[in-house]
């Protein structure tokens, strides 16, 4: 498995992938549009090879999943590129900036029978396998609301600020709110969506607030900012009681359920990462060996239906708050 | 001051006041439409007079204060009773079912120079009255989010339930979500509101999922339930800190200023209490003597302006979830 694009998601992603045995996962090589970078990148991974573009990466007989990493507007036309050379791929999220673009992705991949999955890393952790199980044996009874927040002071980070860069909150941060909605609603659609939010001077969205309307008496809320730190904490209310995902909660090593803490802790990871739990990242990592060795093309954590849901989702958040990316037209 | 109808909520104040001073409150008399009833609870609370209908009671002249705790629906015509008999007034809340119903009160007692109040309790509570300095004082900086639950599996009580009897989960336990919102932003309106829920057999509201847009940025998010216990807390986060209201946040017994935690002791009330922390109640019967002796017909706490604005949000959120009210039209 390789890297493209050098930056801070792609580093902790490689620092958790190599705690993983070495004969199952190797790091074969990187790539960036800077080719100085990507050297950088390698020597400090030990990874052999380093490439100054992406044609030269794809065109790597011994490369055979690709890791995307790179920045969300670049995503559909570098995975694009990756399936047309007959490599697997793992895309960090979201998948592409909307739902018609993570449609034409997931065509693409199925009619070349590759693998895709969006890594939304969130999903694949034992704390998140560890809820879902306890959703399904009915250890809350019915779920009937969840709650979740997920706030950060980070409102002047270009990643998150610009348009360009296919910046606003919701798409960087709260995207990981919504992933717990479905998750915990089974990635059933709701029947409503309602969301207001605040845009900043770049026209992206700084903040969100969310509900949802589910059939049967159910309903949701989320709330995301890059103005102001919130909880960041899940709450998925049953008729039997309730399971909290507290702070971190899309990277949790802690959950409660019916206020019985369960934990999960974390190992270090290769190098010092930029965001905490990195080391968890290694968990999409064996979920995409995991289903290439059984010959799947789709992850059952994570199937492209999912990732179709939580697009079509934002697609909708973003429509109601006014934040509109060129390729939406 | 008395009490009008011997509910639950009615028991309670009377607990609640009969903990204060003797020479500052006196309990004259209780009047209910069946007289048995009025007579038993007088027993119970050593109130001199039970009277089996309204009228003898707001014709007592030693009555100056009423207290009404009658079914939702009956609070426009028992108030209105009440003023056009001279007397001021502490209405339970909600005030009326609607802003036009809370407009045509405030009128009245406004052109008879009398005390009207909603007896919102939360308000009156030190508690509340700490987050409010802490805000002022800029503990936490400027606020940005606001999020409060209020969620009790108690689905099927009548007074929820009904529609006759001015039910509603929103109305019955929604109203103080909604309040700390009003409160942590000054009693301003938001510029948006949107609302989902689900309704009963009866057409009330079982569940609301609101969110709230204000100016500069800021939102807010509430959820209100009458099948599951959601967290029941409250979280105002601001630009350098949060302030935490736990469970019960509307009768808050401790907050958590930037995680420390500030606790605020109830005393026993006189009689076993049908809510938790009732003896608080005794705070709001203090505003009212404080307001009338300094010669206010209305709190400063619990103003007019107040009990309007929660008023039509209440109108809003139900006309968004679909719950109408005879009194509507």
């Amino acid at each position: 498995m390789v890297s493209i694009r050098v930056g801070n998601p792609s580093h902790d992603f490689v620092s958790a992938l190599r705690i993983l045995p070495s004969d199952e996962h190797q790091l074969v090589a990187v790539a960036a549009r800077d080719l100085k970078s990507a050297q950088e990148f390698a020597r400090i991974h030990g990874i052999p090879k380093a490439y100054g573009t992406y044609d030269e990466l794809v065109g790597d007989p011994d490369v055979e999943v690709v890791y995307v990493g790179v920045i969300n507007p670049h995503h559909l036309a570098t995975v694009k590129l990756v399936l047309s050379h007959g490599k697997h791929v793992l895309v960090e999220k979201p998948l592409t900036l909307n739902e018609k673009g993570s449609q034409e992705l997931m065509a693409i991949a199925r009619r070349h029978n590759l693998f895709l999955m969006e890594a939304l890393w969130s999903r694949f952790l034992p704390s998140y396998d560890f809820v879902m199980n306890a959703i399904k044996t009915g250890a809350i009874g019915q779920v009937y609301h969840v709650d979740v927040t997920f706030g950060k002071a980070v409102a002047d980070e270009a990643k998150l600020a610009r348009k360009a860069l296919g910046g606003g909150t919701f798409m960087d941060i709260g995207i990981y709110t919504l992933n717990v909605v479905l998750m915990a609603f089974g990635d059933e659609q709701p029947l409503e969506v309602k969301a207001v939010g605040h845009l900043n001077q770049y026209g992206v969205d700084e903040s969100v607030s969310a509900v949802f309307k589910y059939s049967d008496g159910r309903t949701a809320n989320i709330a995301t900012s890059a103005r102001v730190n919130l909880s960041c904490e899940a709450h998925i209310v049953g008729t039997k009681g309730t399971i909290k995902i507290p702070f971190p909660f899309w990277c949790a090593d802690k959950v409660y359920l019916n206020d019985v803490l369960h934990e999960f802790a974390f190992p270090p990871a290769a190098e010092v990462c930029n965001f905490v739990n990195s080391s968890g990242l290694r968990h999409e990592a064996v979920e995409v060996r995991r289903c290439l060795t059984s010959g799947r093309t789709e992850s059952e954590v994570m199937p492209h239906e999912a990732s179709r849901g939580l697009a079509r989702l934002m697609d909708e958040i973003r429509r109601q708050v006014g934040v509109k990316y060129d390729v939406d037209d």
